[in-house]
């Protein structure tokens, strides 16, 4: 009997269809291409792209040369722009505004040949290190209301250039999904005086046929109503609203949590393409129990189609707790 | 420079990405094939499908067997299954039920060779009778709230089968994105005491630039905050919150405006994978001016990647306006 879930968070109902369940063989292997040649990504090719907005380097390397172990730079092609003002107008009942927004690329290795997946634990701390610190400087411009920070990984979810890269987009309004997901937190807030996510690790934790693996701060687990086969979240066991206000054992934490779920996907799926979102709380300050960051990570398994784009309902094949177990008993790569 | 625009409805922001502005021919075009045999939608494959629930009939063909222009079956792989009680309960934070539902297809043409965007006037009207009497049909059934129904037109759109064909999903809950429409037009009827469909109805036609075509009935434009290029919306000009509800001079309109609109795209795009999606309102009686029935349709031309994943945010390379004015100019195929 396929199962009807609910997101408690956003409200959202997810078919869980236990009758077509597919185990990680039934879904399609991604193929990696390795073509090294002209990726600007890559060391000495530091000329075709932007200057570098930070970087972390060898002593006495110069910017945009080679010497790097992470790199951030302005995405050459931006989603928005860093220059201008908002104009934010009405045109009878739509609301428009100029498109305002930062749009980096944080190339997170030089190695062309590593996936994220690849890094050890220095190099994956780095990363959320560099995270950090382009979103807390991001935040001083009064311009933006929200920065998300995301990872194509695989042609199957969007990436267009093979070099492992994350990408920060700094935006002058909240997301709807982000917003939903306050809206959410602050009505389950008024009703019971509890954060719903500390409540949701919780339950997760007690419960543990979700649970994939967890450490001193963090735990990484199947939602409960999955959208897509093989959905993750990691959430800090600590309640904190922003991600930048990450405390450096936390990052360590992080690092190392965030390194074993991809492994454990990479694993289990093949090297499967993937999306992951860190979910952070508005620039704006909220009372603190209105969000909690997490990180999502969507495996790009599945095609939606027209019944999920029209309804926002999706059909998942796979049982989230036969997933996580999949994932608990994985051999490592 | 990029602008950012706002759904009025539902409060959802696109980027309307204006420099990396793209004109029809730079979308991958789809591949059809047309592979009959084996078809269990073809005439003399009856028997490979479930029995038939409805269909249009030569006088004397009997169910089950070829003389039929159009005909109705349940989906063999179900995604929800018609019997069985729903079992609502909760688990701690989270909320489940049994995945009951109506999943049926509708298969619009007996000839394997034609998509929907060949039938002729009289087969279309037929397709739009045979969607309302279903629904008609499906609400007598205490257990669904909402009934949807969405076509996935190639396989880009996530069709499996070529065969041209729609489908039909009665859920026991309403889908959070009719939820979230319903929410933005109870909320402005609130404040202004009239419909946001009709005020946006009436605002396009006087704007002129989104317009493709309008008759009688009906009005196809590209919304003000597309999500995707050449998205496009076919809403009735005369207030109505359910597709049931409608007239048969409305029908005959509605059958002539889909035509029109899936002409143009086909010969726009070069018979683009496309979803659409029937949005109307849920089967319990709300106030009338909650909702107000109207059909997206998404050429399939872009990918969705983790940044509108993640956030619900698009970015969208093409302009309303252009695409519309394109699609106003076209000589249709």
């Amino acid at each position: 009997m396929p199962e009807l879930r609910k997101d408690p968070i956003v409200g959202r109902w997810v078919i869980i269809s236990t009758e077509r369940g597919k185990r990680p063989s039934d879904f399609p292997m991604e193929n990696r291409r390795r073509d090294i040649k002209l990726c600007p990504f890559c060391p000495s090719n530091e000329s075709s792209t932007p200057p570098e907005i930070m970087a972390f380097r060898d002593d006495g390397s110069k910017p945009n040369s080679p010497g790097w172990s992470l790199r951030v730079i302005p995405n050459k092609f931006p989603a928005l722009r860093i220059e201008g003002d908002l104009n934010r107008e009405g045109m009878g009942i739509f609301d428009r505004m100029n498109g305002i927004g930062a749009h980096e690329v944080i190339i997170e290795t030089p190695d062309h040949q590593k996936d994220m997946v690849d890094l050890d634990q220095r190099s994956m701390e780095n990363v959320i290190w560099a995270f950090r610190e382009r979103i807390v400087d991001l935040k001083r411009d009064p311009r933006f209301r929200h920065i998300i920070i995301f990872k194509n990984q695989g042609e199957a979810a969007g990436a267009s250039l093979e070099h492992s890269h994350s990408q920060l987009i700094a935006t002058p309004i909240v997301p709807i999904r982000i917003h939903n997901e306050m809206e959410g937190a602050r009505k389950y807030f008024e009703y019971k005086e509890r954060c719903i996510f500390c409540d949701m690790v919780r339950q997760e934790i007690n419960d543990g046929s979700r649970v994939i693996y967890k450490n001193d701060e963090f735990v990484a687990f199947e939602p409960f109503a999955s959208r897509f086969p093989f959905e993750t979240w990691i959430l800090p066991l600590k309640h904190g609203a922003a991600f930048e206000n990450i405390k450096p054992d936390q990052v360590v934490n992080f690092a190392e949590i965030l390194r074993d779920t991809l492994c454990r996907l990479s694993s289990a799926l093949n090297n499967p393409a993937y999306n992951f979102v860190v979910h952070s709380s508005p620039v704006e300050i909220h009372p603190p129990y209105d969000y909690h960051w997490h990180v999502e990570i969507m495996p790009k398994l599945t095609k939606v189609a027209g019944f999920e784009w029209g309804t926002g309902f999706y059909i998942n094949p796979t049982i989230p707790e036969d997933a996580a177990q999949y994932l608990r008993e994985i051999k490592k790569a």
